[in-house]
């Protein structure tokens, strides 16, 4: 079935990466993922405190954009294991250059590496 | 006056960087700002078509931030111009990390680089 490419805005690469990422928490939980965290429990934990009812709808909605896989890994009580897939891995580069920026121009802030506990 | 540095979520550079510009416009007028646009009326014309109440409030919060100045060149009705600060400017590598992705990771985007009419 083909079907015309329709943008929510335009076509502008841009643009659409912010229809995605442009909130307050997305890139967090991406940065989390990229540190290691894996559970809902350790994401829920990170220093930002992000509402749970936040922090589930944003899984949803980066799963929904193939940004990050979720697998099961324990049943009674379902419990999901969060990985980024190879399309949400590559937002490295838009973190390191928000951390280059950020830790140049905004006082006091650190490259913060927190890793889950093993 | 000394005054402790007090963050609103946490030190990390990231977290603090989308506290400033996490929201689907902010980087879209630093976009159009770093490709020379400089008026209220320009920046109001860009193709995503940005509510002119939402470019008013972000060119305040960016003003706010430092990241963009504002210069009358007009009085009745006094205009301004925008401009990118130093600090501003600098985005240009975040936007960069995301016109790399996103051309990349979502089909049928593109690098817009619309300039201002002369």
């Amino acid at each position: 079935m083909s079907k015309k490419k329709s943008f929510l805005r335009s076509p502008c690469a841009i643009a659409n990466s912010l229809d995605i990422l442009g909130d307050r928490w997305s890139l967090l939980v991406v940065r989390d993922l990229l540190q290691g965290k894996q559970t809902y429990t350790e994401l829920a934990e990170s220093r930002e405190h992000i509402p749970t009812n936040i922090l589930a709808d944003r899984l949803k909605r980066l799963e929904a954009a193939g940004i990050i896989s979720r697998n099961e890994y324990q049943r009674r009580p379902t419990r999901y294991v969060y990985a980024l897939t190879p399309k949400g891995a590559e937002l490295r580069d838009v973190l390191r250059a928000m951390v280059a920026w950020g830790t140049k121009h905004i006082p006091g802030t650190l490259v913060m590496t927190q890793r889950p506990k093993n």
